[in-house]
């Protein structure tokens, strides 16, 4: 029997009659004749007003605590959740992610799940029950509560899927799928019918955050294949799979724009070995993610180093750089917060050169200059003003989807 | 070193600030050289909110998941009251009933605690910290979440204070401890500042809900010595302990009273063996708890039988009774849902004969007529019209304490 692994998010489950209709949802997937395992978020904003709590507690609540706090959340979701399934005749049955057998490690807050014993959900599906699980949470080895940070839920879903050897794992949102661009400020985006695990890891780090980062990197390792569709509708959806699509006439599979970036230069940077992995090694010890990071031509034994990173980590950010700058003996530092980062995501790129000469190309066009470049195989971003970003956008998505 | 459990009631700690001054409470007790663990309810109202909830997704939610639902209420009071503690310098840490080691058996919605393996929380004291754990609920040696009904937190208290043979279990609520009446309709009404465990489970049970009869029982199987006080000043508060008190120079401890009362009569019960028992135990059967049951004088072979159950309970009650009627053949059944019960509670009644006399004649003097008697060793008991509580209350407690 086909085994299948649903997750909602928080807004598909915001209210009683939203989780009705998920409840129908649910059980009509078990009449197709599915064994069902069902993950959920916290309701609606309850994870928000968790935290808004604490803060009203304290100024420093210490992560541990938030933890014990915030996964009532998806406690909460799964018995309501179960309870509704059980009103329309279908036995339900809820599990703590401790009861569904997910251990994690011991960061707080940002836990990874380093083991899942599926035997309890097994069991409850042999006994033809649908498995509610609450995302997000874990138990550590020492038997603290922990959990996987924002989104967890996807990678809850994606690695119960994965070691349930489930058939198919159904994210469910308030979108209808991935687009070639974000369709409220592209119109004329359409709905990708299938989309590669790569492009897709590539287009959720670039803000269409359709799906956590982590959890497609676990879907990848793990070959779990990812459909994303809405609660709200019965669209198809996008399917997320191993092979690069083949069928696309199109060399890029979408455009993507992230608001949520601050840049950071520092000016001449003395050209000595191990420069660059101090600097780094320093922001990531202090919890700070780097995104792009561009190093120029060296000139004069000296160059710039400049690199992103998201705009709520900005103000973490400048003291430490300021430290650095003093400890490298630069000659400065200089940020900006008012800009995008747009980008070109596809598997066809590697097979269809110019394709970043085309993107420049129609940003020139448009007047947009560009401040810094980045590349891998199948994306490439650039950095522009914040005000140009949707012009940048729409003038991409028309030069690649004619 | 002195271990002291201090249990919280949810309008102690309904809001963040509430839950700071409680935080402050807690430090004190572990200033003053004690070891101190802690147990919460949820906060406020919570509870109600999510039984509220769950009624507006399913008529006839499942008590297993009722209680998945439930518990995450005193999860977020433990994880919120260990920040604010640790905000004030000390450092805490929140346990779920699980993780406290709170073993109960599978009645879910009103589980028992079959053990307590109080490992976890010694080790927790041992490392000098301030051990927050979460009443009401505990986990079933299969890994079921279950609650253990209403008031279960003050059980909660009373057994991690057996278990860890703790010198003081203090029970923080809403009033300064036990009075002699109710202070709200006796203005006259004393504070007691010793009682025994009997007298405490009699008025408790008699509607002087101060303290669940369940955690008073626990108490004194196990010589817990409680301390009954508010948690919004800096009283005295009340000792329930082993002795009964002999310092009193009045027989009678207390005069409670109960609205909750409604009373069944079934008439023409035949006189043969086993009757009452099957009457009684086809009610237990059903839930519905009986409490004074009063059989007069047979004649003619037959006699009549009338008994008490909760105003919320009569409704269940009347068809049951009703089937029973025709089963044993009794000529039928009347009921009345607006009495009340009045009683007097004290060790002292055993060697002062004629109390139970004074309390009729105080009762008749106001012609107050009284429709049943019960009596236990430190009990009198009696049934009066509603409307007629109030002044009875007032009439006793000035005849026991002129």
């Amino acid at each position: 029997m086909r085994i299948v692994v649903q997750k909602f998010g928080g807004s598909s489950i915001a209210d009683p009659e939203l989780i009705r209709n998920v409840a129908r949802r649910v059980v009509r997937a078990k009449q197709k004749g599915n064994r069902v395992v069902v993950v959920v978020s916290a309701m609606g904003d309850t994870t928000d007003e968790l935290i808004d709590l604490a803060y009203r507690v304290t100024a420093s609540p210490h992560s541990r605590e938030i933890d014990m706090l915030l996964t009532t959340g998806e406690q909460i979701s799964i018995a309501l959740l179960a309870m509704a399934i059980n009103e329309l005749g279908h036995e339900a049955v809820s599990l703590t992610g401790y009861q569904a057998g997910i251990t994690t490690d011991h960061a707080h807050m940002q836990a990874r799940i380093v083991n899942i014993d599926p035997e309890r959900v097994r069991q409850e599906l042999d006994q033809d029950k649908i498995v509610v699980v609450a995302g997000f949470q874990g138990m550590t080895v020492t038997g603290e509560i922990a959990t996987l940070g924002r989104g967890g839920s996807d990678t809850t879903a994606v690695a119960l899927a994965a070691s349930l050897k489930a058939d198919l794992c159904e994210i469910y949102t308030d979108v209808d799928g991935v687009y070639t661009a974000d369709p409220r400020i592209i119109p004329k985006a359409v709905k990708l019918n299938y989309i590669s695990y790569d492009e897709m890891l590539e287009l959720a780090s670039l803000g269409a955050l359709v799906l956590q980062p982590r959890a497609v990197e676990f879907a990848k390792n793990y070959s779990v294949p990812l459909l994303i569709r809405s609660s709200f509708n019965e669209c198809e959806g996008t399917l997320v799979g191993e092979v690069a699509s083949v069928e696309s006439c199109h060399p890029v599979s979408g455009v993507a724009h992230d608001l949520n970036v601050a840049k950071i230069g520092i000016f001449d940077v003395p050209d000595r070995p191990g420069i660059a992995r101090n600097i780094f090694r320093t922001l990531a010890r202090e919890q700070i993610n780097v995104d792009m990071i561009i190093q120029g031509w060296v000139r004069d034994d000296r160059n710039d180093i400049v690199f992103t990173v998201t705009r709520g980590d900005l103000e973490k950010a400048l003291p430490v750089v300021e430290r650095i700058v003093k400890e490298i003996e630069a000659s400065g530092f200089v940020y900006n917060d008012r800009v995008a980062k747009v980008s070109i995501v596809g598997a066809g790129m590697i097979t269809n050169p110019g394709v970043a000469a085309n993107m420049f190309k129609a940003l020139a066009e448009q007047g947009i200059n560009i401040e810094m470049i980045s590349t891998s195989e199948i994306k490439v971003s650039c950095i522009i003003e914040e005000d140009q970003a949707i012009k940048a956008v729409g003038a991409l998505h028309a030069e690649f989807f004619k």
